[in-house]
C-alpha cells in the first residue's frame, strides 16, 4: 500500500483517486476549487471521505497546502491539474524539495513532455497520444507527436 | 491516398495535419481561428499550401464551411476541435448528412466516449488514456477510464 497524493481533482485524477483508494491505497487529494470534490463522492457507495479518502482545499503550488494534503510522506505525487505549468512545477517541488519517490504528470504539451521526460519524472501526455491513435487509426507508421 | 478533413488545427490536429500530408494524403483543415494556421507551418520547410495542403477558415457547424472545406468527397474525417460537443456533433454530421466513410473523433469525457463509440463512430478518449497510463504506472491492473 502506497501513500499516494493526488493534485487535481478534475476528470482524470477524480478518477484515478477513486480507483486507487478501492485498489487500497491511502489516497490524498488537493484540489483549489471546494466543488471539485464531488467528483470523488460520483458514483461510489459511501462518501471520499466515508470511504478513507483525504480531500483538502487549496492551491497547489502553495507549499503549506501541499504539506497540509501530506506531501512530506507521500510515496507517490501526481500532477494533474489542467495546467501543464502548475503541473510541471508542483512536480519539480515534489521531486526536489519533498524528494518524493515517485512524480507522474500530466502534460498536454508533447515538446515539454518530451524534455521534461528526461528529468526523472513520468509524463503522461494526452496529446500524443490523441496524435498517435489518430495517426495509427489512418496507417501510418511510427507515428508519435 | 486519401482525401481527409481535419476541423480544429490546435495541437492534435495540426500534427496528424502535417504528418499525413508528408505522408502523401491530400488533407485540408478547417478552423475558425485564422492564427491557427501558424501551427501547420511549424517546423516544415515550406509554407502549410506551398507543400500542398488546404486550409479554410470557418465554423465548423456551418456546413457552408464544412463543403467548402471538401467535405462531400472527403475519405476520412476527424473532429479534433477543443469542444466535445462540437466533436460530436460535426462528426454525427460527418457521418449521417455527407456519409464520410470514416469519421475519428476526439471526445474528453470518458462516458461520452464509450456511448458514441458504439455509433460507428472512432473514438479517441485522451482522458481515459490518462487516467489507464496513471493507475497502470501505478500497478494497478485492469485499468480504464
Amino acid at each position: 500500500m502506497s501513500f499516494v497524493l493526488i493534485v487535481g481533482s478534475g476528470r482524470v485524477g477524480s478518477i484515478v483517486a477513486r480507483d486507487l483508494l478501492a485498489a487500497g491505497h491511502e489516497v490524498s487529494v488537493l484540489d483549489g476549487d471546494p466543488l471539485s470534490h464531488e467528483r470523488l463522492d460520483a458514483g461510489q457507495e459511501s462518501t471520499w471521505e466515508g470511504a478513507g479518502g483525504r480531500f483538502t482545499i487549496g492551491q497547489a503550488i502553495e507549499r503549506d497546502a501541499l504539506v497540509e494534503a501530506g506531501i512530506e510522506r507521500a510515496d507517490v505525487f501526481i500532477a494533474a491539474t489542467n495546467g501543464d505549468n502548475t503541473n510541471l512545477t508542483i512536480a519539480q517541488i515534489a521531486q526536489k524539495m519533498f524528494n518524493v519517490p515517485r512524480v507522474l504528470v500530466r502534460v498536454m504539451d508533447p515538446a515539454r513532455a518530451e524534455w521534461y521526460g528526461s528529468q526523472g519524472m513520468e509524463i503522461i501526455c494526452p496529446t500524443s497520444y490523441a496524435v498517435t491513435m489518430f495517426e495509427t487509426a489512418l496507417g501510418l507508421p511510427g507515428a508519435d507527436g
